[in-house]
């Protein structure tokens, strides 16, 4: 409990005057070149996303309402799609693996604050996701968290821990319910 | 667990050309006319649906930063209520209620995946809400739910599964709690 | 439970028609001098929000993605954010205390509906935050919920009733689960 304190201003920004030249570069080319994008041209995005640093594997698939809060740290496997309305919130590195679905309102978020720091200190952690990993609709994944392969996170979980391999996870927080276990194409007929 | 596997291409759409030439269409309509469409002209936003294939009946209103996947798949009751940022993600088709209300942030999601074939196979099953509904602000619907007439959902909840009548019902997963009674006029005064 | 009834017509609207001007006016500021403005002026911001009534302290930080409904129920103290994509919908009064923090895409919802009333009659009731508040990303605020002076919500928590003073809360419903205790600048070093 803190009964005194004194406001006297804002925090200053964490950020360098150079960095924050860069976010306002790259939010004005998403505004105007990646947002308004028609759907189908996934190559344009991913051009753009190259551009300011990304690593961008063949064949992703990035919606243009996804948003990326900085290019230069995200990093994407092959056939990796983030889905419509993506918030792709890389103040640290985000590592999404092949062929991973993002479903539409994620919500990837590898920043918070030390609340109990007297400045508020910005703390930043990456987010791993790894490969064949599908988060379904409306799925929060915290900072500093990794899933692991092949796990499914339901509609609308919070994930604020790790999850383990080949699960199907489900709630706030997300935690593992069962097996996830994909047929082989011949076993599937 | 499934350790072995192999990348080799995108997933093709599960949609022939027509459809997505249909569905390019309506999104260019919600895009140019629906969405900037001031709120008050519902009547215009009802015209628009219907002649995309929707059943609407009279009444309806439709706040112009609603979202439909597909007009064709919707069915809306007298006087039902679609409010602001709702989105209907009708891939299998939707049926609203006469008076029923689904309030702002609202996520009706027919579709998911099948995560244990190996095509990641889509699945789109009907969301049938029933008359004098209300889901309260930021509810989430999944695919194959029926929810049954006169249930309030309350906000922020979660439904995966079907819902009784006249109930009151909140949480993740959505459950009932307790009865809804509509006083008569009457006795309201 | 209610088997029978007539549906003849839509609600009429609560507010007289001097307010829906005022209310279309205000929508018609916020999406052409508010929306699209710089995210660096938020002086212009909070001159905006005072022209239409709002008290909003000196250094308010306010994003052009933040939505009011109205600002003549809004207080801002001293240096509260209110973050992207945070919408407070001020039915009733709205009150944010001095340093606090309403991080993005949480929704401050002062208004309901008596849906055991036949005319599902429209309840606003008055959110209060005070100060040194943190509510994270994504968290929901209930109509008539106060939360005391420097507590902590956690991501995409939602809030049905008060909340202690100094607290970590989490969860839907939200609930205390320890103290919140900063370190004083000397203690942190």
């Amino acid at each position: 409990m803190r009964a005194n304190y004194t406001v006297r201003s804002n925090r200053p920004s964490p950020f360098r005057a150079s960095h924050l030249a860069l976010r306002g570069l790259w939010n004005l080319v998403w505004l105007l070149l990646f947002r308004p994008s028609p759907r189908f041209i996934h190559g344009w995005r991913r051009l753009l996303l190259r551009l300011f640093g990304a690593t961008v594997g063949r064949g992703v698939r990035i919606y243009p309402s996804t948003r990326v809060w900085g290019p230069w740290n995200l990093t994407l496997g092959e056939y990796a799609v983030l889905g419509p309305d993506v918030d792709c919130y890389c103040v640290a590195p985000i590592e999404i693996g092949v062929q991973s679905t993002i479903s539409q309102y994620c919500y990837l978020c590898a920043a918070t604050h030390d609340f109990e720091s007297p400045d508020f200190r910005l703390i930043a952690r990456p987010i791993v996701i790894r490969d064949q990993v599908w988060l379904c609709a409306d799925v929060f994944v915290g900072p500093g968290v990794t899933i692991a392969e092949g796990t499914v996170v339901g509609a609308r979980s919070s994930v604020f821990s790790d999850l383990p391999a080949w699960k199907v996870c489900v709630g706030s927080p997300a935690k593992a319910r069962r097996d996830r276990t994909v047929k082989t194409p011949n076993s599937d007929l």
